[in-house]
């Protein structure tokens, strides 16, 4: 096996060309391999309309080539320049209020303009064309993070006007639209595709039907402009590598559908800030400030090995302080090593930090870099070497399929967004409740797509699948894996309809119960069990069902929460942790997966015959390594140790 | 008497055709005798403009009324379809923005677009022509919840010409306008009517007196367009009653003014989503997250039997969840069947269930219906067939006046929200405030307009009324009623000026006191009394005044709280609930009006010789009936439990 | 010295004619020299376009110029009037969204308009040259409380054509604002000066660079526009003192370079409603609800002497409750009294109420008055009079220079608010803090500009300045002064970008440190001190210092926080009151400035030979007065009690 890199993100174009040399001879003797550049730079690519200024470039990447570094080249359409935007002005993107959003920052451009899809393919090829079979460029990243900054959605005349051929094609004829969407309801029918108009500024809420679609509309938006960028990189770049940097945390296109016209998965990961943007409660933001949350990142790194096929990178990997979030802490000391070893035993082939240096102007800077903005070493650079000495150590063998696969869809996301019914219910918020509880119980877990072949898996978990795809049941019928759905499974068709037969629609196929109403519980409410522990609860959605199963646990007022036949389980609710962890206990030993309890803020991962171990807390942990003899770490680990050790089961 | 019946709303435009008949016969046994249809359907009235199809609604009409169901029939102008906005977006409201609001839900139109007032009398003329004199249709609703979502007023084009000309109507003279208002004051006055603006997107707030003004012109907007409905309808359906149903908890336009030109007030009861989006604190909406508020359903029954001059229905009756409060709970069993019988108790003819079955598609899906959408029976119908039950069992009379009457002025909430002084003081907040503290005390309430006959009350209550109707004072003072004012009363003139006086104004003609300055108090402080309980205290408003009167109750620095000269009584201050019964009890007693305390959770409500009792808290409590036979129920009431029993006095 | 004045802002406009006589005769009897008029009477002046009457103002002059009252006369440019935004609707500044400010309150017009500029000269000429030679005006007031409700800023196609202009004349050539901006960063990069768009409705943040030289254009404009005014009255009413009456609070653009302009500066002193504005913590609010913030208004009163260069007044002083924050609160009785001595004590030569009379209609008609609307005495009126009394028995002498100097910067608060990297960094509030632990110190505090003369302060006190200005390092060098910087100092250059020293910058060669990074702490954590009280604490903000100097004070974890070089000191992090007071202490023993401490919510403040002590607190305190023999009050002091004593030292 190739063992894991690491990497870095550079902007020759931020710095004299003097500091060039000097900087690749700075990132080749810290042990980076990779480095990407290029992504923001269009303004110095092509300073007016048509007028190319390559020669800055070829000499960057030269210069960083002559020292033996592998280069990642963005495509730099994420920021049109002023030019571009002046001369057209349509390509601009349109607010919920329908205004233009401005220039001034990045990713201003609308996904729908054909403008714009013009102009991406002008500068995709004109950079491909030069660069495409250079020996040291192994790898091309299109555009950068998209959706970020809530830029996946654009209610510009041109999204008005392929939204309409999007639902033609979709639908054929309006008459089936307004079927589909129930526009009988509120008189809401359409005489023509061209009546309808985008879902916003509507009285109240409008068709959940009409959003969803318009939803669905904007990411295939998304992945169709990345896909005209892939055609002319294929073309012309054919021996490199396509990439995206997906931003973390974020769910507003369809990352699956994206990956798939790709090589590469990557994600950018900003453990603190993402931890203070998340709705965690205070204490667990002030326990974690420094370390971000113990789950959440691990829980990207298996999304994206999804996504990218078992390939997957973290492009943009927070080395310090970052500037965006409301409070920016920095990191504990030991924590940068402990996020790159964390998404090796993840899988991950590369590790690349962002930035190289810190920008002292412009939006970014207070953001830290591996370089303080004087060339000096800041605290991430020391923890760089030492993971890269720890790389060197180490055996490494590709990650193997998990036993227990967790499917995450986006578009439940989406759909449970339109139409939560309980304030607090959230799609991700779910999905990670599951993965950490499994996290807590020592499992890996593979995070799949709902269209994914599950062959092979001893657990399936669906905390939440509103819509089933279409051959997954069909799937689960012939499987023996174990499996577990949270609330709402089945509760949707695709059409955004409630199914026939009730929730869980076809679902009840393998499990026979139905879904009559629900309660959905007062935001800080909880409700207690029959005859549980004091810690075990139900919050925020309780469905009520009819059928002749005898549930395994129920509320004290007599309602049931956790339904079991033979293989299949079913949850009717939000559950408390401490509850969640007793049921996914209990279906990981049906399955006959061992568990291992992990101490407060501690967790593993396995690669291949390693197993990791992290300690996020704030006090120093027993190692779980049994008495495996170590190859990193000790018995016990301080606050952001590692220690890893050859396992010989899963 | 007529006993009171039950009804459910039907959309025979959501369902084959093939279950109409099913349907009807079914709602039939369960023993509801009326149904409302319609007020959504004009996209299928009318699906191109001029082209009418009537077919399917004359069948629908024909299917019903051979089971003989009465048909309260909906106009359909609160969904003007896509068409006509196509053909004519003027008809569009504007919001506060200056945006129009879009199409794809309801509500979407302007009172003010005469293009939509043509409109309105259009299809309603086709309507009434058609089935004016169908004699199973008893009754036609005109448009559906005036007011909903925020759409009473209107930044439109349309709005700013016809306020010009009301105002000018009003004032006669733009001289007049500016001394009303006092524009003087910051350089605000006009040249003319046509320099007048609507007080929107000013820097600061824009003058009270034209944001009161604007109110009244947009309050009776609805009340003009609701007036041209009627008097078509008055043409082409003599025999029908005219009804109109007002949405709970909405206040921006008068529903005594709109209810003047109508036979019969109704209105939409959702006690769970009221409750959930009410200002409750958060261990009020927990405990009572199952039942609803016990009070704030009944306040709107005994408003609605005012503003319906003593005929009122319950139009749609929560059945189940609803789909659009921030969490949406599960009634306890018990309470449908609590709900309808507490509307009877309060003298409601007719209690309609919305809706008959759960619509699987478009914006309400989560909305519970009598039916599942699978057409199973949801539970609510089990408890509508009990409730049946008990309707022919009871011996029903009238509702008889009260002793008490509680003054509820719309004009004072829109006066207070203005420029309420101390953010948390709101006069709806106020009203149920002290009609809370009656319930309490076991009296029955009469709600009625400022404007109201007095004529034949022991008690007069007015939580909120700042400014006082020309006839109050002289009808007070030829009155034997004791007479309780909350703070504020007569505060301002009908010009939103401080009367010359100072306030109370006019009504020092019955109390010699003077209000000098207002500490108005900072949210969640409360001022502690003189001597008093812990419980007893002040919050949010407290005024000092002069005058010879010694106040009964003053807060330990010496402020005092509570005047009384003979029989009339006024209050300084917003007053906790405790001291609020206190000094209501002492104003019950002096006027003879014979006092019962509940036990918490506890109501009690007569009608004609039945007193009913309705347990709304979480545990058992003993039936308030004294030594009384019981018809209903037992010595105790589990929750959600009701008894009634014969009374003899009030 | 001429002792102080008592003042009072009145509005003949608002009133009959047949009133001013009695009202001129009242305020004269209650000690009032000093009245302020006209500066909302435009629509009273010039009724139409060029249509003026004068003939009412010159009455009303006259009226109060017979009682012997010196006038100050507004220009009456806060308020165009209608006729002019019929005429010219491009006057009127832009909101964010786009929006033209609405009329119909004040402060409507844009200062970048040049048709606004040429209407405002047009009108100040006018009125100049009828009154500027008239005896009894003694001062001229340019407009009103520029910047109050948001008004520094907009977004109007004039304003755009304005910051153009001055980018072009700040930078002369595009590339060199590409290069302050950093404009390479994004692609952001202009081609030509008439490319830059506002700051405004960018996808995510604009350039904090953009956004500051948008923020010191926008203050320019303020004080050109007051310039021009300024530049018409100097020659029309060359005696006159010149004033502007700045908004307490407010920091949208330079007082200083406003100032700079003027004879004096004044303020409009509203210490309840401010308080409840404010940021601070509940239980403050709720504690001080009656008397303010003991802190908050006596550095306002520090702020405007060095706005003032010396000279300063209270143009409006609250009398009783305002109208305009969430509660408003009756003042404690004495507070009036107290708040005007305090002004006294800081040096003011006039306090002035606002106003005379409470309007009883439009915006402000709860907003209380010298006298109630029917004329009869409001509370305010007889602590007025006391206070008058108190004036003429005292012996009044100038303020003196303090020893302590606190450095503000507005554009210190601007650079925070564009990049706060922690939410809660304010750099009010911060310098607020300092001042405030100051206070506690029982010292008095110059406030002074970055760019002021420090010759003679004992104590310099910079708690936020992120831009040094140019000499203040060598001006320091040369001092013998004893130095506190607060975090940030020196973190940014001019052109917002990092030093190249990094942080602090020239700071460096006053103290060998380097800050590497900042941890900026998560809302409502604090860090414990090592070895520190419990009390002693750090939150918000911890800089990473790198250097040899040993920290006198830090975390738990080891972190620096507090550092000193002989003279200087500097501390990395916001630390708690506890904390910043030792700090503080000994900083001041440093410099032997002598210190007393404070009971709390106790305060002194000496002018002269004289020391004013306030109570500001719920309960009786000692006077801090030693043995001195008392001029007011008594060894103890109730609740809003004001002592007074002689004292040699300062």
């Amino acid at each position: 096996m190739k063992q894991p890199s690491l990497g870095v993100c550079y902007y020759p174009e931020h710095w004299q060309e003097s500091c060039w040399e000097e900087d690749a001879r700075r990132m080749s003797a810290m042990g980076i391999r990779y480095v990407r550049i290029g992504e923001f730079a269009w303004s110095r690519i092509e300073p007016r309309s048509g007028q190319f200024e390559w020669e800055w470039l070829d000499k960057a990447i030269a210069t960083l080539a002559s020292e033996g570094l592998s280069i990642i080249l963005g495509t730099p359409t994420a920021c049109p320049p002023k030019w571009l935007v002046e001369q057209h002005p349509e390509i601009l993107a349109v607010d919920e209020n329908g205004r233009a959003r401005g220039f001034g920052s990045r990713r201003h451009y609308c996904f729908s303009s054909p403008v714009y899809r013009r102009e991406s393919s002008r500068i995709v090829t004109a950079m491909a064309r030069r660069y495409g079979s250079h020996a040291a460029i192994t790898a091309w990243q299109t555009d950068n993070e998209y959706g970020c900054h809530d830029t996946v959605v654009s209610y510009s005349a041109a999204a008005v006007a392929a939204f309409r051929h999007w639902l033609q094609d979709k639908y054929g004829a309006v008459e089936r639209l307004n079927s589909a969407w129930g526009n009988v309801f509120w008189s809401m029918e359409y005489g023509g595709f061209d009546e309808v108009e985008l879902p916003v500024a509507t009285v109240t809420e409008a068709n959940p039907a009409h959003r969803l679609d318009f939803q669905r509309f904007s990411s295939e938006q998304v992945a169709a402009f990345n896909k005209e960028q892939v055609e002319i990189l294929r073309q012309e770049a054919a021996a490199a590598d396509l990439v995206h940097n997906y931003m973390g945390c974020s769910t507003d296109f369809d990352h699956f559908h994206v990956g798939a016209d790709l090589d590469v998965a990557s994600w950018d990961s900003y453990p603190l800030g993402f931890l203070e943007e998340s709705s965690a409660d205070e204490a667990r933001k002030a326990h974690y400030r420094q370390q971000g949350d113990p789950d959440f990142t691990a829980f990207h790194h298996d999304l994206y090995r999804a996504v990218g096929k078992g390939r997957w990178w973290v492009m943009e990997q927070q080395p310090g302080p970052v500037n965006w979030a409301p409070s920016n802490a920095a990191p504990l000391p030991g924590l940068v090593r402990l996020w790159a070893l964390e998404a090796f035993a993840h899988g991950a082939e590369l590790v690349s930090f962002f930035r190289w240096r810190q920008a002292p102007f412009a939006q970014e800077q207070n953001h830290a870099g591996v370089l303080l903005p004087n060339s000096e070493e800041a605290p991430a650079a020391q923890e760089l070497r030492q993971t890269f000495e720890i790389i060197n150590e180490l055996d490494w063998q590709p990650a193997e399929k998990a036993s227990v696969a967790l499917l995450f869809s986006y578009e439940a996301k989406w759909l449970i967004d339109i139409q939560p019914q309980a304030e607090s219910f959230c799609a991700l918020s779910q999905a990670l409740a599951y993965y950490s509880e499994l996290r807590r119980l020592g499992v890996d877990i593979d995070i799949v797509s709902p269209d994914a072949n599950l062959d092979g898996y001893s657990v399936v978990v669906a905390p939440c699948l509103p819509i089933l795809p279409e051959q997954l049941v069909e799937s689960l019928k012939n499987s023996d894996a174990i499996v577990l759905f949270g609330p709402r499974a089945g509760s949707k068709t695709a059409d955004y309809q409630i199914p026939e037969q009730l929730p869980p629609g076809d679902l009840q196929q393998l499990l026979e119960l139905q879904v009559t109403h629900v309660d959905s519980i007062h935001s800080g409410v909880s409700l207690a069990m029959a005859g549980g522990d004091t810690d075990d609860s139900v919050h925020t959605w309780l469905e009520h069902v009819a059928g002749n199963i005898d549930a395994r646990v129920s509320t004290d007022s007599g309602a049931g929460v956790w339904y079991q036949q033979d293989r299949v389980h079913y949850l009717t609710a939000c559950v408390s942790s401490s509850l969640l962890g007793k049921i996914l206990r209990a279906v990981l030993q049906q399955a006959q997966v061992s568990v291992d309890d992990m101490s407060s803020g501690v967790r593993v991962r396995r690669r291949g015959h390693l197993c990791f171990a992290f300690n996020y807390s704030c006090e120093e942990r027993p190692t779980p390594c049994g008495d495996a003899d170590l190859l990193l770490g000790g018995r016990t680990m301080l606050p952001a140790e590692v220690a890893v050790w050859q396992t010989q089961k899963r």
